[in-house]
């Protein structure tokens, strides 16, 4: 017999109807796990054609509000951003839950989420990583976007392996016209997922708001509108470059030159030991509400 | 204020679950189609990412029971196969209506289609236009794909324009790994949508039976899982070869090598003055049932 479980097709970062990131979720927390296999999620996947498709079940560990699982239309993920911002909206609605602390069990562990009074919702990112590469890939890359970076750019290990580069503003950002073939091949090359590219707001003269783009051509994402892990990555980044002493929060905009508004809100904490925790978020608004056969 | 509307996510030419090519389709029949502009519905369709999404409204012209509108991420199109049996599988769960004939108002104009008693939806196909194609852009493409066609390849328009291969039988299409690279350089060099390839069934006996595949690749569709346009262009092709006397009646299978399982209920209804007209359809599921927010 097949399932008819309840569905949400939820929009992440943003509050205007679809300009942001959209994911699939199915409420399978009414049934049990073993009721399905990870073949039929995956079919799913593919089939909804969404860069991710993900599913609530019942959480198994101590302290979890419910186990997440996360498909690309290629395969499982143990952690993505969009994916799980979208997904807790999905659960609030689904349960009516009013807690402002959500724990979510995935392949990363547990991810902590904070839900503010007027529904944004933030993930607590795991660990990154800084790693240096070489000038002659930095000015490859730059060469694919004619830019010139004005900090030295840095790969970033948050999951996926993203290029990070500054540049002087966000009309620079904006303007670039990238030559997917060219970067596709240098992240082939060298094992890169793609570049984040961000630049201080035209104007802003707080220092706390940043325009970026995320480009992925090797993965067949030429770009993508609101990306997660990119916006993280970048966070960690600027915190190399600026070495914040006090807790910073950062608004990043995303996706204007693919008809995009992605809001994320985002916080650098730093600690008295030198450390500091990152937290991204944002509104989500699940615009398709129904069932999904199983 | 936003509309939210019914809507239904089906899946087409299938029987089976996850099985077809899917279609969004929202049902507008209750709002006027000034309520709503081009854009947003481009937003839509942009946001779902599927290959076709699609908008049900009250028909404007005589005869007709529905108007539909049918978009790709990219632009608007007057017609498409798989959008138009998805389409109407919905109108008929939407209205609950049990006629056996149905129309569709369309880009295209009047499509006239069929519903059996146990629930197959056919359409009758517009129509189609059979060009030569010289033989060095033959033997290109068949070097693409590692293939000998046993009859002349020839270039049939259809609203798509695809390139029809016949092959030896279904091996022969299912063992196709094609350079897509150079497939795309051929089809933009030519115009060319994309390339059809099909096979009689390994073993079928009664010569009704064929597989096909359909590839894309300069529109970033390296192999569409299951084509009704190009369904349509390989029986037009056929009957161009066979030059049939009498009604065929063929079953086409689509999808193998994509995990899906594609199953196309065809008719070739030759006529007394030897013109034929075809008819492309098949079942469908919705498998997500709801609401959507405009």
């Amino acid at each position: 017999m097949p399932h008819v479980l309840p569905f949400k097709q939820v929009d992440v970062f943003t509050a205007e109807l679809y300009k942001g990131n959209p994911v699939a979720v199915t409420n399978c927390m009414g049934i049990d796990e073993s009721e399905v296999t990870t073949e039929q999620l995956q079919a799913i996947a593919t089939w909804t054609n969404l860069s991710e498709t993900t599913f609530l079940f019942k959480p198994t560990e101590p302290g979890c509000d419910y186990k997440l699982r996360i498909f690309t239309p290629k395969n499982e993920l143990p952690f993505a951003g969009h994916p799980t911002v979208g997904s807790c909206k999905a659960f609030i609605e689904f349960t009516g839950t009013k807690k402002e602390k959500i724990v979510q069990q995935c392949g990363l562990g547990h991810i902590e989420l904070s839900v503010t009074d007027d529904q944004k919702i933030s993930f607590k990112a795991g660990k990154t990583i800084v790693e240096d590469i070489s000038d002659d890939v930095a000015k490859a890359y730059e060469a694919t976007m004619g830019i010139k970076s004005i900090e030295r750019p840095r790969l970033l290990k948050v999951g996926p392996n993203w290029v990070v580069f500054l540049v002087k503003d966000s009309d620079e950002v904006l303007k670039i016209d990238a030559d997917f073939a060219a970067m596709s091949a240098l992240d082939l090359d060298n094992d890169h997922t793609g570049v984040i590219v961000g630049g201080l707001k035209t104007g802003c003269t707080t220092g706390d708001a940043y325009e970026i783009r995320a480009f992925a051509p090797s993965i067949k994402v030429p770009e993508d509108p609101v990306c997660g892990s990119g916006t993280l990555s970048f966070l960690r980044y600027l915190n190399e470059i600026n070495q914040y002493k006090e807790p910073k929060n950062l608004h990043i905009t995303q996706g204007a030159r693919v008809g995009r508004n992605g809001n994320l809100y985002c916080k650098i904490d730093t600690k008295s030991d030198g450390n500091a925790d990152y937290y991204v978020g944002g509104y989500a608004i699940a615009i398709v509400n129904g069932t999904i056969t199983l």
